[in-house]
């Protein structure tokens, strides 16, 4: 089972590394990270790259597409050859998936009209302008379409989505080797827990461009 | 504030990737990943690489130090021009970091002797060979030394971390950012929690080879 990463220039590595990290402990998975040309790709922050070990021209059909989110996707949002690519994969694949922004991308692709999706907090609204559904769930499936929230939402989106490709016997091993019993020294990760002049903050300097 | 993430061949890419996610967002921050040598280092599956943008030697006096686990980090027990380094940086940092399995080699460079400090489940008794007081607990400061469980923990160590160094209030913002109000879909991320035919295969199959 092939599993294809997408990234580009200015994502936010844990969009990726985190469903990463669970799905490629899947039986028989073959997990690539790709991007528009080979080599490496710097992340928002400009302080990390990860390899794209293939340009997306070289997996054409991968079982699982995963599509990071991150400042650099509203630079993406009429990159054709991305859109192509995705409305081609997203033909043949098993399951069509993203974290945080990536679900704009497949949106801008068409991959989401009529159907139910979530994205980050900041952009959730924005994916209504390309016909889907906008929810705040954290995880969201509909159909072969699976749609994470911001950011670190991939981890429970990954382990959701490698419990119905390999079972949750499976699942739950794999949450277990990465020992992924969260315990978060703050109640902050989502707008209705955050203190609200911390919404408010992020709201007004928003990193997301959705132009 | 210079932070720097310790990795080599065959780490696990989660490790290191959450708590950068979190750190990399403290004020004035300049995060850099270092190896032995600069370059691309593989993780643990083989399927993705991140750069080294620098190597050991051109980082002497970080003011953080966050030392990553995986599989690889049983070659490198010996491996005496880390070990120095991990000394040497050590010498001068405000804090002094792992995840996983990255405390065994903080341990192995004694800086653990006399410490509470934690590790993967499946590593943590091996801490008290090198004189270290192993605790189950998620996350552990001791002094300068914070010491994470297993690969996810890395998210609430940079957090808690975080919240030491730029204030409760920036750490939710990058919480509320990051979107990390966790639901695993799960309940088997520590061994008291997963059921125990799982707990007791991880065991012997364990991927931690510490000798």
């Amino acid at each position: 089972m092939q599993i294809a990463f997408v990234v580009y220039d200015r994502f936010t590595a844990l969009d990726a590394v985190g469903p990463y990290e669970i799905l490629s402990r899947a039986p028989d998975a073959e997990t690539v990270f790709v991007s528009g040309e080979r080599g490496p790709v710097r992340t928002d922050t400009g302080f990390l790259a990860v390899t794209a070990d293939k340009a997306l021209s070289e997996v054409p059909a991968p079982d699982v597409v995963v599509v990071a989110g991150g400042p650099g996707q509203s630079a993406l949002m009429d990159d054709e050859p991305l859109l192509d690519w995705l409305r081609t994969a997203d033909a043949t694949s098993t399951w069509t998936a993203s974290v945080c922004t990536g679900s704009l991308l497949l949106a801008a692709a068409g991959l989401l009209r009529g159907r139910r999706a979530t994205s980050h907090w900041l952009a959730l609204e924005h994916l209504a302008a390309f016909g889907a559904e906008p929810t705040g769930e954290r995880v969201v499936f509909d159909g072969k379409y699976v749609t994470a929230a911001g950011v670190s939402s991939g981890i429970d989106m990954g382990l959701a989505l490698l419990g119905r490709i390999a079972g949750d016997d499976h699942a739950r091993a794999v949450q277990l080797a990465t020992e992924y019993d969260p315990r978060p020294p703050y109640d902050a990760g989502a707008p209705h827990t955050a203190p609200a002049h911390l919404v408010d903050a992020l709201r007004a300097s928003s990193r997301f461009i959705l132009t």
